[in-house]
């Protein structure tokens, strides 16, 4: 069932974020506010190599305290286009120029706060060009076992929604 | 590699929203502002029978204006338990009441903004108690079969990462 916004006022907004409040009507004419956050799109690629391996990075988030593997992703810039945001944020954090980009899947995280969208990526290989020019994001960048990552999901060492997302439906269809 | 928090400001808080700008120092010693959204837990369920199928609802999200398969899923309550958070919204928003919840896995929907994560539980039943008490969630309610779920990605009807996240992790690991 579909609702209806009948207006929105700015709650906050800034180059980064634009928070909202939205008067929502529901489909028997009950009104009911709600937040909604507007952000940038992202942008990632799930690298593999022709070993079923694929290129992770291991890195800690400040926000959650937490310590995981996941795939390069970042944010599109405006006028970007997410191909080419997700090629750029996979070289920078990686050190590694995937090859042969193709769509694998676009996922929202968190559609009932957030408008936010992940445009993911898959990539048959990648040529090693050197350390990643974005030093801040990874402590380490392995290629793992797609194999092993239902494995690493049960261990708590990917936590990241995306990441999952992306490494299950590639190996689904791979496999399928 | 780890950064750091020195000091975070208040951006604008509600009941369901805290937006912070943290001042982060990184591990050499450089300083930068970064968006920092808080906001509850949120708890959903799994449910699955005995003939390889998950109870899922057909919904609108009117942020991203976007149809798509979801498993039951909302806010864990103050004080609520995550388990019984997310039997509460399953018999809510179904109208099945799920049998012998155990936990699946903890996703963590942006960690590169938000400090969301959502408890995710699996249940092998559901028992049918009546209409979904909340009304306003699900166009349909229908049990869909796990083999299915890779091709309803493929084809969009399932874009939440919470969502994908869960149930392709669910499959490998009753196939695994």
């Amino acid at each position: 069932m579909r609702w209806t916004v009948r207006s929105e006022q700015e709650l906050y907004a800034d180059e980064w974020l634009d928070i909202r409040l939205a008067d929502v009507e529901l489909p028997d004419g009950k009104r009911l506010s709600h937040r909604l956050i507007r952000t940038a799109a992202g942008a990632g690629t799930v690298i593999a190599n022709d070993r079923g391996e694929v290129l992770l990075l291991w890195r800690h988030r400040f926000i959650t305290d937490v310590w995981g593997w996941e795939i390069p992703i970042g944010m599109v810039e405006p006028g970007e286009d997410p191909l080419r945001a997700a090629a750029r944020e996979a070289e920078e954090e990686t050190g590694w120029r995937p090859v042969g980009l193709r769509p694998l899947l676009t996922l929202q995280p968190s559609a009932g706060i957030t408008d936010s969208v992940h445009h993911i990526f898959f990539a048959s290989n990648a040529v090693h060009v050197g350390e990643p020019t974005d030093p801040y994001e990874a402590e380490r960048v392995e290629w793992i076992a797609l194999a092993d990552v239902p494995a690493l999901i049960g261990r708590g060492e990917i936590v990241s929604s995306t990441t999952i997302s992306a490494l299950l439906y590639a190996s689904a269809s791979r496999s399928g």
